[in-house]
This record gives structure tokens, C-alpha cells and sequence, in this order.
């Protein structure tokens, strides 16, 4: 239970469920003096926003920001500072057939289970909508973080199976998919629009590259800085596996091969990801989430409803047929809040 | 900072370094009136130390469970249990000879960063050392969980590229790589000395079933119980990635493929790996964990010393080739931590 | 920083101040399934509502209940429930005069050397404005430990060096000031309304007493029941001292005086007020907090602007003479979510 | 449960009981480099420790400081410090004839209900014992406040009835009962020896008076300055009230008299304690704690037994006949721990 705040220095708080009024973040640690807008956080929000292609969802929900409280004459004050976004496309009558039955792949058979009761419109709290707060709040963690010239990037690196060849930054953001190679990127969407012809879903991997890290950042021993952020990644509905550096690939590797040699201009490799001992290296830090495939499918599939009693189900609503385009932006507002987190931390350690 | 304390209603919270007078943890939160004794925490502790076989480091540290506070007469008090557990193999010379250089590898040069100061001797507070503490956590949490009926398991699955064929779970206890496949046991084993010969190391995958889990543990939406278990083990030293279920295979599944299907005598698969929106599903948990080679090699390596100046190294000291075998009790101790801690998160919302 | 969230099983985080758009509060950990709705909360909210009567600020805040999350169909259901009060009555312009200048005995001078910058509306972050989070909050903790038997009961014990004389519990509600002795409430009436009329204000004490607790509440070492009661009413902004059972008289006392003796039908005495070792006893919890007369007061004063320049001051605006009669539903508030807290800590640890 | 740590971003986690073997203390978030050893510490060791002069309790307990982390060549490592005071002048004999039995005024009928099993051997957790760990970690807070210009003083304002009517700092730890008037000591320390000889205890009011910190410290909303002092104060076992600036006085004031005027040179008076709004004024901070007489008397006394049954009680033992003396240093450590912790707070805010 109450297991809805993230951070100890720098905090997010959020609220909201899929067809209820409106979701939002009370973002508590802000330092103070540093000028934010409802532009910038826009921004990201239009990022995670569905409908922006014909591979994501088609629900229509514009995401608007409001910020009602810490921000004063266009700066921070250093009180919490209040996003609100309010959901306009609730249909919440879409979901009466299926709520009494558990769609397979989705939390609904395991919140029942913990709470002995179900808010079954559109997964409730376990909506992927409940991360559009997290944006909101990671928004603002990035403008902090720029004035301590971090970079945070995320990006497709594979859906479907088919996977980036090439890292061309620059087209990231230019493409449906957000991968980083367009020949791949295209594949992967015809991909997608296919799956979502039949009724099916596909996973990916999404990568993410972080820049401008001092060396020392993260605290051993339990709050390791690979260990926050695999906890921030994982707390993302459908990740289902972290790996850092050469992360699985590791396993079969030598020590004499992954150990990361130095000379006088640096390292001369980065096979731990940048990050030793859970402490930054000063080096991009590398991480990888696995995705799962959406698990809301227009497939017929066999469930049982709340009596235990089988039946066949259909899961219709407006959903992503893969999510990896949409998660990019979620996982780099993680990284953020974990990034500005512990160098809050830091500070607090050397003053 | 203040990064040594682990769980929030059940808490470990320890100290030590590699070649200091001790380790030890304060755990707090016990459940007041359940037998536990020194024996008990033993056993686990005796799993974990170095020296048991021809595949770990000759280290001689016995370990030797003290119990000083929170049980009286044979039981738990609901008081801080404070278990200690004194460093009797101290070889702090063996590391004069690299304590102005930074070993590859090694958390040397991101503590040095981090705090501007460094124990040197045997890594100081980064030595797997300090994972004594957390096992002895861990058996108090274990001893807790027994009650609940629920059982944690994990076993070497793969290393050196050598892979288990077969899942024999009474054997894992009998082979000196604690691998559930006592075919590739005694490969991983030759492998391991070979390796040792030469001064080189190796990783492997370690694998972690979790039993007896009732549905409906864990917290949306930043606690997820797969968030929270990756964290914990992602603050073990040498762990770089982690996946559940499926893992980093489910990015190239469908749909239709990885949802688990249910029937009335309950779910007809399980590649979710018993966690569903963070939630358990009941099911038997599982997960692996990518460790990277030890990066103590006696092999010699390019490095810089604190001048930044440019030298060769060599690692001497005792170390373990492999770590996974040893790695085994931790990662049981960091979950039965994760669990105990999910339970008492349970019970305090329902009641 | 991050200092605007309260508990930790159950917990309430709150934002806004008192010019801007919005207050607001989410509460998580709350217990699924619990019948709750706008109208129960609301009761409390107009408890401290300003424009009670004519001893209390004329500004005129509805305190309208919204509930955007965390209830679905009447019942609580585990998710974060978010309660959010517009702020209607807002006048940023009559503060323009005080912008750069410190009001005495407000936190002015004190926010501005914290963070460097101040939102000089109407106290911004400091009014007692953000106390009406904590009400609504309070009004769900309330709901939880109704079903528990325990019942919170606040009320004015003195007014400007005017003493109850008498505790008539049904008349507190029943006069402006929520004194329980009438005669005493007529008189403080009449204080409080010649100090308005000539500018000036008092304080006050205010007497708690909870009852239904079941013994064996309340956490040894540093988190004793009577030490989070005493943060959570030092908490509230006017509050200057807190004293449980006989508390400052105690001073006074010998040992043999002090000692509540027990008899087969339970305690002789409640010198103690309810809890002895940081633990409940069984018996009433008793505890009174003395309240500084309101800073704001229109008679003129000396100050300093934010140059350091000397200046004269009248505070304009609409604030209560004495605070006490609206501080009475914010300490009944803190002490259920102190109370719930506990209860949810309880059970996590005997479960 | 689990409330056996203390602070934020300084944190220090204790354990151990009156009669078992060891009492210890984990202190985590200590700044790296600073210089601190052994003997630092014992000094205010000695201040606590029992048998120092006719007024305190005869227990021999020296209170040897260990510091077995943490610290590397004379200096922090950044890691956590561990100090252990082993019990040496353990008696759980003498208390065999009070195992059954309740104790007035003692915690053991509260433990009992609490935890459903006791540690009777002088009180177990309970006991004042507990304070050493506490010392130990304050000793380290203070170290780190000297570097920042921080000085925290307490001392004894009233004992028996009797007040100090001047305030001589330079005589406080020169006579037993740690006052600021030498006359008003004599008569206290002939109170405390009659007292004594008749098996009767007392109490008395401790102040506190902190220098030299920085305006701007302390977290609205929740964590007010004050809040977390009354917490930590509150948090010492015989505290039972405090009260800060004018305190109950400020009840009976009027907000012209309360309000502190300002001047180009700063305040014009410190009713307010110090601290404004839950931040620190750069006045001095002064509070006062009520103490409640010793619950340990030799007199007989009415009780209970564990069966229901009731029966007379004498409790013997060792005892301090009042406290004030010894919880001076308590106090001063809480305080040096709550303000290192807002130091390193205020410090995370900024950076």
C-alpha cells in the first residue's frame, strides 16, 4: 500500500484511473528559482500522448497541463508544484462486457485479488494512462537536469523482431515507431499496422542513453544507481527485463573481456554501462527494457470470469498494438526522476 | 547517501567493510513471538561463505552467527534483531600494493569519485563482503516467510556459456556451482578451474522460483512486486540485468502468444512469471539474473592511478572465479526481504 | 524539501496555496472497500471553513468536495484517493502592499531566506489555507478508524486567559469558539470580538482527547505515539507547545504522584494521558496544544522590507482574530491520520 | 514496527535492550573526510553514563565507544559508522521478582499488549538504556554542525518545584544536576538526595537553546523545524511535553505582544523561539521539555499482575531518582541529529 510515491529528495505523488476525471502528480522537492512553464511540460506530454499515428492507440486525449500550485511568476517557489490533466475521452460503457471476466495478460484477475475490488473501466488504475502523470512529473525533473547538462534519450532499438542496424540519433523523433534506424523503423511499422489488422500484438526492446553524468552519482549499497533505475523501469506496466552495458551478454563473457580498461584520456570501453558498483563512471549510461506484447488483443481468447466459471473473451477498446513507441517517453521521464533524485542525494551527502 | 537501509515495514539496515572488525545488520520490524536462533540464520550463512569448495575464494571467514538484541528466550521480541558477524580473515596488506591505482572493474575509481575518499582495503564497502549482512537479514525474513508457506529457490542456470539442460531441483544443493543440471555441473566446474589457472574469470545466469506466493502481493503503481525485486537485486554487486518470465524474449512474441489464457482450474501458462501489473498471480515466480564476470583477475590490465598516470595492474587477493554459486543465498536473501516486507505492506492496508 | 507528505502506511500528500487556483490532497493506503463519498468529508470541510460566524475570517471559501480518484461506485478501492478544493474567494491584489516588506510573526522573512523567492499572496504555501488538505485527508482516516471504534474529539479549552471551567463535550459544537464550557465560550466571544474591533488577537489552548484506541498502539524507539502526535500538531502553523496527560505539571510531580496505578478493573488514574513507553494504554489519550495569538493583526508594526530598510506595517486582509475554533477540526484531522497510520503499522507487524 | 530509525538524509538506526550484551547504533549519510574518532565520541558518552555524581542512578556502565566502520585513517569514509557500547553492569536477576508484574508508571503493561511478549529485564527496549545509541549518533551530527558553526545547548531549568532564577552557561556541566543557576542546583541536588533516601522520584523542565544556525532551515508543510525537534524530544522516554519561544505562554498573549517587530538589525525580540513557519529565524532556537518523574520508586505501589491479579510492587534496582541530569545530552543529541538531517534537506533543495 501506499506504494504511489517515487523518490526521496525529489518525489512524485500521483493519482488517477483510466475513465475517471482526470490524473495528476503533486511533484514535491523542487528547487526553487528555476523557470518552468506549461509549454515545456506540453511537450513531453504531446510526446506520450495516443493518437499521434496510425500505430498507437486512436483515443483521443489531448493532455492539456495545468499546473495549479508551485510555480509563481513563471518560477518555481520550492512548494509542491501540482500538474492536473484531465481525461476527456473516457468511454467508460466500453468495458461493461468485460467486467465481469478477466481479460488474459491484464491485471484484472490479480487487483481483485488484492483488493477484493475493481475499478474494471478500462484497467482502472493499472491503465497505461496512469503513466501520462509520470511524463508530467519527469517534465519537470528534465528542466532540472538540464541546468546540471544532463541528456536523457530513449528510443526503439526492436519490435516485432526486427531490429535497429544503425544508431542515427536524429531520426528518433522523426518516425511513427521511434527507432533509430528508418530502414528497420519502416518495417516495424508495417509490421505493426499487420498485427493490428488481425487483431494481434507485438513487444520490442527500447534503449535508453543518458550523457552528461558526473562520475560518483548513486549510493551504494541498496539504492545502487542500476538498482533504482531497474526498480523505475520495472514499474512501468509491460517491461518485463532490465539489462545494463552488455547486461545478459555478460553472462558468457570473460573477465579479461568485460573488465573496463582505463587509460589517462578515460575508459577505453564502456561494457558496464556506466555504471560500477552502482556508481556512475562518468560514461553514457546504456540500459535496456524488454516489452511485452500489448496484451489487450481483439483475438478471442479463453479466460473465466469473477465465479471462476470459463468463457470466451474479446478485448475491445482503443489500444496500442505495441507500446514501445509510446513507452520511450515514459522511460526517460523515469530516468529523469531517478537522475535528478540522486543528485539531490549527492548533494545532500557533501553539504 | 544513506542508501544502507533496505524495505519499509520490514527493514534491514547494515554495515561493514571487507577488512574492517565486522558486518552486521539491524533488522527491524520482526514479527514479535516467532522462534528463530543462531543456528537457524547459520545455516544460510554457511552457504554464502567463502571457501567451500575448489570454485570459490580460499578466503577463510567462518562467519559465526551473534545474536545481541531483539529475541529472548528462543524468541523474536518484535525489537531491532541485531545479528553480527565478525571479519576473522583480514589481509589488509594484500592490498597496499593497488591502493593508489584504480582496478578495472572494480568500484575503486566510482567511490574515489563519489566520496573523494576510499577504503582500499579488499574494495571496502563494495566487497560482496557486505552481502554477509543481508543474508542474515534474509534468513529472519525466510524464517518468517516459512509460516506463510512460501518457498524461495534459486540455482545457477548457465555459466560460462555452459547452459543447464535438465531442472533437477534436489541436486542444486549437492554440486559445488549449485546448478540444477548435474551434467553441465561438473562442465561449469572444470570450466571454473580452468579459468582459475589461467587468472581469468567468468559469469553466468542465476535463476529464482518463488512458491507459495498468494495472489494479490505487491503495490501499484512504483512498488510493482517485479520492481521492487528487481531493485533488490540489481543492488547486488555483480548482477547487470534481470528478467521475469519470458523476459527479454517476450520483446519478440505476440500477443496472442504471451498473455497466459485461464481456465477454471486456473492459468493454462505462465510466461508472465507469476506477476501480472505488478501483482502475483499465485502463481510460481520466476526470474534470472545476469551476473558479469568477477572482475578480480590475476590476468594483467591497463589502468590509471589516482594521478591520473597510466600503469599495469594485477589483481592479486582471494577471489572467487565464478561468483554465481555464492551469489545463490543472496539473491534467496534479498527476495524472502522483498516478500516478508510485500506481506506486511498487504496486511497493513487490509487491516 | 519533499516535506509535504504525512505518514507512511497510510499517508496523505497535499499541494496549493492560498491564492492560487487549488488545494488538494491524495491519500494512499487507504483500505479497499470502505463506503465513503463527498458528503462525509465534507462535514469536516465545513468545520473549518472561514466565515463560520463572526469570529472567524470573513473570507468565503466553500471548500466544495471533489473526489477525482480512488472511489468507484460509493467504495473506497485501494488506489490514491484525490480530494481537490478550488480556492474561489481569492484577492492576490490586497496583498500587493506587503509584497516586499515582512509581516511580524509571519512566515515571510523566514520562506524568502529558504528559497530565495516567495509567493507573497496571502502567505502562499504558509496559510493556514493549506490546512484544508489536511482536513479532507483526516475526513478518510476518520471514515477507517470509525470502523475501529476510536473517536477523535478537539475542542478550545482556553481563549484569551479565558478557561473552560467545565466540560460539557455536547455544547462544543454548539458555539462559535467550540469551547466546552459555555459560560467561558460566551465570554471569549466577546474577547475575541473587541480584539477584532481594536485590530489585535489572542491565542488559545486547545484540549484532544481520543478514545476507543486499543493498547498496544504506538512504535518504540522514535516513532512513540505521543512523539507523532507532537509533530503532527507542532505541524500546524500556530501551534507553539504540546503536553500529554498532566505534561507540564509533571514537571512538579513526584514519582509517587505520577504512577497511574492499576487495579484489577484497569488504571486508577490517567496521569499519563493514554500512553506510557510511547505506547497506548487502553485509557483516553489526552493532550492540549497551545496556540500563539494570529500574526496578522491591522494595528501598525515594525518591519524591515526585502532591502533591509526599516518600514511601517499594517496587515490588511481577512483573517481570525484567534484561531482556535478553526484549529479545532485540523488537530482532530492529524490525529486520525496519526492514528490510522499506527493501526496499519500494527497490523503490518502481526501479520 | 520498524520505528527504530531516525532522519532523512542523516539517519540513524539503533538497537538493543537494557540487559542483553550490547547496545549499538548504525549513523548513515555521514559527509566523507571529516575527521572523527573515538574519543570525540566518549565525551558525551561520559556526559550520559550512569554513576557520575549522588544523583544519578549507581549502575556502572562505561559506555566504552567502538567504531567498527565507517571511519578509514581517522576520517569518514562516507559510509555507514557503526559505534557498539557493550553492556557490561547487566543485573537481569534483579529483576526476576518483577517479571509477572506491571510496573506503575513503566511500559510493561504497554510492551506486554503491544508485542504479546516482554523482555522484563529492566525494562528491555524500554529502558533508558536505549539513549546510548542515541548519543553515540548525536555525537557524529554534532561533529558534522561544528564545521557548520551550530552549537546546541541543554541544560536543567526546574527540577522538584525548584527554578533557576539566573542563566550562568559556564557552570552547567560544572554541579550534577546540570542547571544555570548554582544556587537553585544546591537545592536541587538536597531534593534529589532526600528524594532518594525516602524511595520517591521527581521531575523537572530541561531548555535548549541552539546557536548559530542559518535562517531558512526547516520543511514546511509536514517536517516543520519545530515539528521534528518535538518529535525527537518527544521521542525520549520520560518527555511528556515542549514547548517553544513563549510556548503555553502564548496563549494568553495578544498578537501585538506575541508578533516579533523587526529592525534594520534584525529582530526586536524572539517570542517566537526562533523558528517561524516551521523555518528557522537565524535567532536562537530555544525550546523546553517537560520531564515526568522516574517511574521506577522504591515505595509500594498498587498493581496488576500479568494474570489480572492485583498485588503490591516495590521496584528495585538502580535508578535514577530524576532524570534531567542525564537526558541533557539526550536532548542535545536529537537536536544535532534534527538539524543535520534539515542541513543535508536544505542542501538537497538548493543543489
Amino acid at each position: 500500500m501506499a506504494g504511489n510515491t517515487y523518490g526521496e529528495n525529489f518525489k512524485i505523488t500521483t493519482f488517477g484511473e483510466s475513465h475517471g476525471a482526470a490524473v495528476g502528480v503533486i511533484i514535491d522537492g523542487v528547487t526553487p528559482g528555476v523557470e518552468i512553464d506549461e509549454a515545456y511540460i506540453q511537450i513531453q506530454m504531446d510526446r506520450r500522448k495516443p493518437g499521434q499515428s496510425s500505430v498507437t492507440s486512436p483515443r483521443k486525449e489531448y493532455d492539456i497541463v495545468h499546473i495549479l500550485s508551485g510555480v509563481f511568476e513563471g518560477k518555481t517557489t520550492g512548494t509542491p508544484l501540482f500538474v492536473m490533466l484531465h481525461n476527456t475521452d473516457m468511454r467508460p460503457d466500453a468495458y461493461n462486457d468485460i467486467q465481469h471476466a478477466f481479460r488474459p495478460g491484464h491485471a484484472d484477475f490479480t487487483y481483485l485479488q488484492k483488493y477484493g475490488i475493481r475499478d474494471h473501466r478500462g484497467s482502472g488504475r493499472a491503465s497505461g494512462r496512469e503513466t501520462a502523470a509520470r511524463v508530467a512529473g519527469g517534465a519537470v525533473a528534465r528542466k532540472l537536469l538540464e541546468r546540471r547538462g544532463v541528456q536523457v534519450l530513449a528510443y526503439t532499438r526492436e519490435i516485432g523482431g526486427i531490429q535497429c542496424q544503425t544508431f542515427q540519433e536524429e531520426i528518433i523523433e522523426q518516425n511513427a515507431v521511434r527507432a533509430c534506424d528508418p530502414i528497420a523503423a519502416a518495417e516495424m511499422i508495417k509490421k505493426i499496422e499487420h498485427l493490428a489488422s488481425i487483431g494481434d500484438s507485438c513487444g520490442g526492446i527500447v534503449e535508453c542513453r543518458i550523457r552528461g553524468v558526473v562520475p560518483g552519482l548513486g549510493e551504494p549499497v541498496f539504492d545502487k544507481l542500476d538498482a533504482e533505475l531497474a526498480k523505475a523501469m520495472l514499474s512501468i506496466g509491460a517491461v518485463k527485463g532490465i539489462e545494463f552495458g552488455e547486461g545478459f551478454t555478460a553472462a558468457a563473457m570473460l573477465g579479461s573481456e568485460h573488465n573496463d580498461a582505463m587509460s589517462s584520456s578515460g575508459f577505453l570501453s564502456n561494457h558496464s554501462g556506466g555504471i560500477i558498483g552502482g556508481i556512475s563512471t562518468g560514461q553514457e549510461i546504456v540500459f535496456r527494457i524488454a516489452v511485452k506484447p500489448t496484451s489487450s488483443i481483439s483475438a478471442t481468447q479463453q479466460t473465466i470470469n469473477v465465479k471462476g466459471e470459463e468463457q470466451l473473451i474479446k478485448t475491445e477498446g482503443r489500444h496500442d498494438p505495441c507500446i514501445c513507441p509510446r513507452i520511450v517517453p515514459v522511460v526517460e521521464a523515469m530516468a529523469c526522476l531517478v537522475l535528478e533524485d540522486h543528485y539531490k542525494r549527492q548533494a545532500a551527502m557533501h553539504n
